[in-house]
């Protein structure tokens, strides 16, 4: 096994990334500690196996140091600190990727090694905002490079609630 | 006033995508039932005003008949197709743009008349899938042209998960 994606939980963000790659042709192989989760996804013949994913070493037998790229999808915000930062430093090169709570957990991530991290409670604001834009006549390219400077400053300019509301 | 954009509800999403819009030099005017909040907004500058959001009169006081588009961020489910359902019955030709709790959701609010829906759980797994797919070295504005497709439909092809997981 090797040039494969390793999807570190198979939850409802695991399993749409996944099905994401498989639309564009790209084979993955998954790993979630939920059996039942586990038994109804290869039923569908999907490429997903029972094991504890927030551990390195799991990850390590399933050939994380021969894969593309790893994508962290925990439900847990210090497993998956834990886990990038294990990742990170057996694997200098891998591309890590990565799904965080909030912008403050990205920001740490990227710190900690994580390729890419994505603040899920910003993302549904971050497509609705460009879809507005676009909508409101501005230029598609120029929104998409407005947004890739958000993305690069770790979506910091987002993150900041006046009372921190939910 | 006339021209803006009207924010209903003024929490995680709705500060995110006002500070969106403020960026790109949109004004907008926001809503809320957080006294707290709209007191602390207010105090940095921002137009936002209390008032009950997921309630179409209260939209219609603040201009919605005069607004370039309405954004509906709010945390309830229920209330957001009622509101969605109202403003299209008044305002056939409104832009309205909603965040919606998951792809069902989505779905059926654009069958409302919303003109655009984000379903948040989705939100983050495209944006991650996206960042992979580009990180793998596939064509950017084909990715881009990918997700629209995903977008167009509704997301449906995300939202089904063997278990259901959370």
């Amino acid at each position: 096994l090797s040039g494969h994606i390793l999807i570190a939980g198979y939850g409802r963000v695991g399993q749409a990334v996944g099905a994401l790659l498989t639309a564009r042709g790209q084979a993955y192989l998954a790993l979630d500690v939920d059996a039942d989760c586990v038994r109804a996804s290869r039923a569908e013949g999907r490429s997903v196996f029972f094991g504890d994913a927030s551990r390195a070493e799991v990850l390590e037998a399933a050939g994380a140091d021969r894969a593309k790229a790893v994508v962290v999808a925990l439900d847990d915000r210090e497993a998956t600190t834990r886990l990038v930062r294990a990742l990170r430093e057996a694997h200098p090169e891998l591309p890590i990727y990565v799904r965080a709570r909030d912008p403050e957990h990205a920001q740490n991530l990227q710190q900690d090694g994580a390729t890419y991290a994505v603040p899920e409670t910003i993302a549904g604001s971050l497509l609705l905002g460009a879809a507005i834009l676009e909508g409101l006549g501005h230029d598609i390219a120029e929104v998409d490079r407005f947004m890739d400077s958000i993305r690069a400053k770790g979506y910091a300019d987002l993150g900041h609630s006046p009372k921190g509301r939910p």
